[in-house]
């Protein structure tokens, strides 16, 4: 990793810099330390689009007091299963994690325990909590939506979020089973990469502003929408379609936060949607507890099995065969936690400008 | 309508004709109707592959002993808002309906109410049962698992079924969102047509026995495979296949049935695998109570509005725009209500079989 491009830093060190940047900012000390460890997940699991390179829009929009620092999270409505919860325009590391632990400690009680969030903000990596909830011996949940990048099959214009899925199924000797997708084809992250190496995107990525399928990843920041997974109609783009929709309904239709092309943007300098339907972003989670369908041993041997069945497919002419979902980021965090997290110069400089502002030693 | 290739039938001679078929081989009457009604939904929904041109399957089934008609469906887990349900080796037609209306049942008390079952047979379309929650004011979820056709991405065999998630929404004025998809990219009838019609298939569909990419319908029956939705890495493959190892998980291994290459064939003269993990086929059904979450009217209201806002997008060039996810099923309902419905001579001649074998009219 030791090239020009990148600078290698322990995650101790980058989770107690963004920690300090929270504490800054009034975050109080226990949620700070909650919200760093969120980030921190990303980058260890190698999502580095959702870990310390977004701290320079955190600190943006904390420092505009566009974030409630102290947000007074309350339950606006439950059943023994069920609760929305209003996170007071927190930081959605903050009220993310203190929701998906209620579905927990629901499921704990009811066997399942499904939470939907209102007037929140984006939460890190949808991955994070699904996990918590496998660790319970749980199936966890995890849906999100965020501002407008993709569009609906057959529209030309912004509509939904990248709107991502999460579900974790705990093994037993094997690590879980954790699938975390957006529901568009390719992550905006892949643009903006494809963009800064000079290089074509592929067909089925994104079209342009005239709504036409396009190659080139600067169309897509002039006014374009990237694709729901599927990409076109042929191949299912109505599906991927379909799933954005989902996950839109169940975090902002459900909780009463804003919806489609109305969330609210992430950061500063974001183009601010010109209504808004209700409050902030929504995120929906869920756990059940395996104990409530069969006996929590005998499933996690059978997801052992499952794993090493899968792995066992006969592999297609030129790959070594299928992944098991959350494969590439468990390996990831396994080499980071060792040889250091490697961030690329524009993510450094940013950190040591907020060191700069803040006081808070950063190297 | 009128042309060679079809003829004309009432919804209700279609569904009396069954349900008389269904009673012939020993179901009881309410569950035939039950029955019968599933498959009507199927073929009013202009989903024709799932309705009464599975009759001829279910017949088979049955007549050979293979599918018990009259089965004690047992509950073999519970909490508040979870159970597990044995199916004893009934139709999915009979078990499915009951296992969704307990789902309900559940979530009336507790919220919401979540159901795998495990010890069951194909259950016709899953758009059936999340319409039967959504007009009780529910969110509704259904998934199943169904025998192998479609590889894991990076795979070359015949791993997961086409394993479809659906889900719905109720609107206030509006219609319900209905989302009701197979995880794979094109539907296994898609490859029949084409295979009929002389016709190639896209690439991303499918994979011939030997894992490349084809074009060649008779290169699936061939041995080949389906592929998940997103077909490629390129285009997001792995998520499609994360989808459909998700709803296997969720309705094979969490209900204790079987699951990936092991779930049994729906009808005679298809392969059996070679191991069996567990009991049948397995489903998964969900209810959450939208009054769990937020006011009912307002959420609906919201739901109208949302329909009304994804209709207005702009169109994309050569389209006439978006469509709602349950549009084109609703329409086909209006229209065979009124009209009937039509039937391929193959179908058609399939029924006059039944007719003949059970002494049942059909004309």
């Amino acid at each position: 990793m030791a090239n020009v491009e990148v600078e290698v830093f322990s995650i101790e060190a980058l989770r107690e810099f963004c920690a300090r940047v929270f504490m800054h900012f009034r975050v109080p000390k226990d949620q700070a330390t909650q919200a760093a460890d969120v980030l921190a997940a990303a980058d260890l699991r190698g999502i580095d689009s959702h870990g310390v390179a977004r701290m320079s829009s955190y600190v943006g929009v904390l420092s505009e007091g566009l974030i409630n620092p102290k947000p007074e999270i309350k339950i606006v409505r439950s059943t023994p299963s069920t609760a929305t919860i209003d996170g007071d325009n927190g930081l959605g590391l903050v009220v993310g994690p203190r929701a998906n632990q209620m579905a927990i400690e629901m499921a704990q009680k009811a066997g399942s325990g499904w939470i939907s969030v209102r007037n929140t903000n984006h939460y890190g990596i949808a991955g994070y909590y699904v996990l918590k909830a496998a660790e319970c011996d749980m199936i966890g949940w995890a849906m999100t939506n965020s501002s407008a990048l993709v569009t609906p099959l057959w529209g030309m214009e912004r509509m939904l979020g990248t709107n991502p899925i999460a579900i974790a199924f705990p093994g037993k000797k094997e690590p879980p089973i954790v699938i975390d997708m957006a529901t568009c084809t390719a992550a905006y992250g892949k643009i903006e990469i494809a963009l800064r190496k000079g290089q074509k995107i592929p067909a089925g990525w994104a079209i342009d502003n005239q709504g036409r399928v396009t190659t080139e990843p600067a169309d897509v920041l002039a006014g374009g929408a990237l694709l729901p997974l599927g990409s076109d109609r042929e191949r299912g783009g109505h599906k991927g379609y379909a799933l954005a929709m989902m996950v839109d309904l169940l975090s902002g239709a459900l909780s009463g936060a804003n919806w489609g092309p109305f969330a609210p943007p992430f950061a500063l300098r974001q183009t601010i949607p010109t209504r808004s339907v209700d409050k902030g972003i929504g995120h929906f989670f869920g756990a059940m507890r395996v104990d409530g369908f069969i006996d929590s041993d005998s499933f996690k041997s059978q997801v052992d099995e499952y794993i090493r069945v899968f792995r066992a497919t006969k592999p297609a002419p030129g790959t070594s065969g299928p992944l098991i979902p959350g494969d590439p980021e468990r390996e990831a965090e396994g080499i980071r936690r060792k040889s250091g997290v490697p961030l690329v110069l524009p993510v450094v400089n940013d950190l040591r400008e907020i060191s700069k502002k803040t006081g808070i030693p950063f190297d």
